[in-house]
């Protein structure tokens, strides 16, 4: 194929030239996995680029990145020609950016030799809806946070802990350890898991398909330079410089092996049969100038109590990306939008997130997944519709079905659903990006026995 | 150096021939990590005799294994002359056997070019106290289990819940996930976290270095084949075929920060900071015959009661390691030993550990690390010291302090402790064989503001 200057961008696509987030794809004809950038409807294979030198001038002085687990891991190779973004995201911030806007410079120039050389423009351009996503980085540890106060509040309480919130939820961001094996990229199957459950009307456990499937509506983040193993960061602004991109997430929850395996060891089973996430990771150079105080008042209000290692000094706290999430289910026209929120409306930054996470001592390297917790907000807060980010809390946990619009009844996901999430950002000079899509149909349940 | 035959073992040697240990070492001389087996005070390195084509007969059919997260990681190479011990794991079970069976052929008779090559004899032998070992796998997700009843039980009853261990434990095998970029290797530093503490008079959170610094006496053990995205295991039986081998574990567990965090999301930070486990790997095939039925009564009884996936139906349903753990502490003598348990005594066998956490359709990888938990028994059911296996127990949570032998009185752990967990296997055939050591000091806080 050949793609003409300049590359054409609809109105609606996510992926105008101000966003250039980066993916991990292959194609049928070259099925070997490599990194890109999505521009409009095509993803530009940078592998490609890189091979005919056009990023060496940046590159060549680059250090071999280690871990420090297994320490002759670390050659000199391609940072492109590779299965995940992590030689990518492990550069220095700076050598990231001059590499994208060394590729806007690219797009931008009609005498570029990618638009005057149709070998290599056939070669580097692909179109998105042949190339097949795969998960964008390799992660090492993946951790669920619970940030959203409104989330924490209703879930408390569905629990019959009327105070809301525990104590320990205004102290620091709380989290869990997440199952990383079964982070998938959007389009990925999702099986209705098999888990044990809480029979209703006894103390008895009983093994079985989920009854009460749900998604969570989160956002994900992964780590850029790594924290080595036993340092701690300063601040909430010094661990921004840690954080590589963001992709939408949800975290597919089975609410009734959830809530009979959660005291006192917490989530397990119930949220590890899948968690999906966006292809394409939007870098914090796209998200530049979207940057603002954290929403929840309360929570400016009492960043000066903080620890040092959860303040914010600077203004520039968390994003306002706003996120999506929309049903379609049989027998619907099209997706029925389900919730809208934000991610400045969280009580802790993602910043905060990594800066816990480190405070531990535990290290973090490149490729590791942070996810946001659902994304609830008040109503109203950020949409007419529903802000609140999973099923459990709209149906009061399955206590009140929720009518939506098309006057279909909801309360858990049946088979055959399929979660749609989206976000989207508008930049200062108003060009709006997005993330793409986040989907996952639920299929019926795989037992072998 | 020369190693004449045959290769002297020491009686208080934990490596004779009937154990071949596997683990990943480096040497001063040649900085590359690459996979070797314990024998008496040797390492023989298995990269270097792969490299003869000592092992081509059993290697050259294997299939490539791949992740089904990185389609192309799969090419075709080395076994042994790897950072991590992931590649072996991964294949067959009957090629493993077969593998080791081969080491200990050579290693046995006078006559095999290892003996009669003092090239060979030169490259492939080295002493462990000149060689440094490394965290024998790359660890994708790490599980920590619950499965002592004793310690459920006492948790429980400190935690202010007379009745004990809750409903859940006996229904499954309880368990949350763990950090496994903290898995370190026996010797690595670990230093006194910070963390998040709850006040002890008040409601408050402070951040400051722990006061209740604690280990657990645990088993690891590694996942050899994999278990696909989706799939499940029917029964804890057929689960065993995707144990790899045992490793020492001491789960390092800061008690205050810990309980400031643990509801409702489980334990994080305060578990976070450190993991170290025994470099060397005891596979089963060193463990033969050491297998019987579960050691805890009330879970033999119920074994008919469980769902299908946690069935054992053949009598060798766990393994008798008998674990101990000892302090070194600054002024004693020599290390004390604070308790004496055994597998065989969990609730849980590490099959049907395996066999649950499957069960949620996450998919386990090659170097997949699961914990027992920490292994308590009941008292003088394993020893005649202490079979409580870590300080909150020993201690009543900090309110009896331990009298030790030696008239130290013990609470927590000070910096400069040194724990030493050690582990044995009396074999059918009487001969005894060991896991060496997994060691740990506690160094000061490093903190950076």
């Amino acid at each position: 194929m050949h793609v003409t200057w300049p590359v054409e961008v609809g109105p609606e696509s996510p992926f105008p030239i101000t966003n250039i987030p980066f993916g991990v794809f292959s194609t049928q004809d070259s099925p070997g996995l490599r990194v890109g950038i999505a521009i409009g409807e095509y993803i530009l294979d940078l592998s490609c680029l890189e091979e005919k030198g056009m990023f060496q001038d940046l590159l060549q002085h680059r250090e071999v990145s280690k871990s420090w687990n297994h320490e002759n891991s670390g050659t000199k190779k391609s940072i492109f020609a590779q299965a995940s973004l992590n030689s990518f995201a492990a550069l220095p911030k700076a050598t990231r950016s001059a590499i994208r806007n060394k590729i806007i410079d690219i797009l931008q120039y009609e005498d570029s030799t990618l638009f005057s050389d149709p070998a290599l423009n056939n070669e580097a351009f692909h179109e998105q809806c042949k190339a097949k996503m795969h998960l964008p980085m390799q992660i090492g540890d993946f951790t669920d946070f619970l940030c959203s106060r409104t989330h924490a509040d209703n879930c408390s309480r569905l629990a019959g802990i009327p105070e809301g919130a525990p104590a320990n939820f205004y102290a620091f961001p709380t989290a869990y350890n997440g199952r990383s094996s079964s982070v998938v990229v959007s389009g990925s199957p999702v099986h209705r898991p098999y888990g044990m459950l809480r029979l209703p009307s006894s103390d008895d456990y009983e093994f079985g398909p989920t009854r009460k499937m749900d998604y969570e509506l989160e956002l994900g983040f992964f780590v850029s330079k790594p924290v080595e193993y036993g340092k701690l960061i300063k601040n909430a602004d010094e661990a921004k410089e840690h954080i590589f991109g963001f992709v939408l997430m949800n975290d597919w929850s089975a609410r009734d092996i959830q809530f009979a395996e959660m005291t006192p060891l917490g989530p397990f089973n119930g949220k590890a049969s899948a968690t999906t996430i966006s292809p394409w990771v939007v870098t914090l150079d796209a998200l530049k100038g979207v940057e603002g105080v954290i929403g929840d008042e309360v929570a400016r209000e009492r960043m000066t109590e903080l620890p040092p290692h959860l303040r914010h000094d600077s203004v520039e706290q968390t994003w306002s990306i706003n996120v999506e999430v929309a049903l379609k289910r049989e027998g619907y026209e099209k997706a029925v939008i389900l919730a809208q929120s934000d991610l400045r409306s969280l009580y802790w930054s993602p910043a905060q997130m990594l800066a816990h996470q480190a405070s531990s001592g535990c290290g973090l390297q490149s490729g590791d997944l942070l996810g946001t917790g659902t994304i609830s907000s008040q109503a109203g807060e950020c949409s007419q519709i529903s802000s609140l980010g999973c099923l459990h809390e709209i149906t009061a946990a399955g206590t009140k079905p929720f009518l939506i619009s098309n006057g279909d009844v909801l309360i858990w996901l049946k088979d055959g659903d399929e979660v749609v999430m989206t976000g989207r950002v508008v930049q200062p000079d108003g060009n709006i990006i997005g993330f793409g899509e986040c989907r996952g149909l639920i299929e019926s349940p795989l037992a072998n026995f």
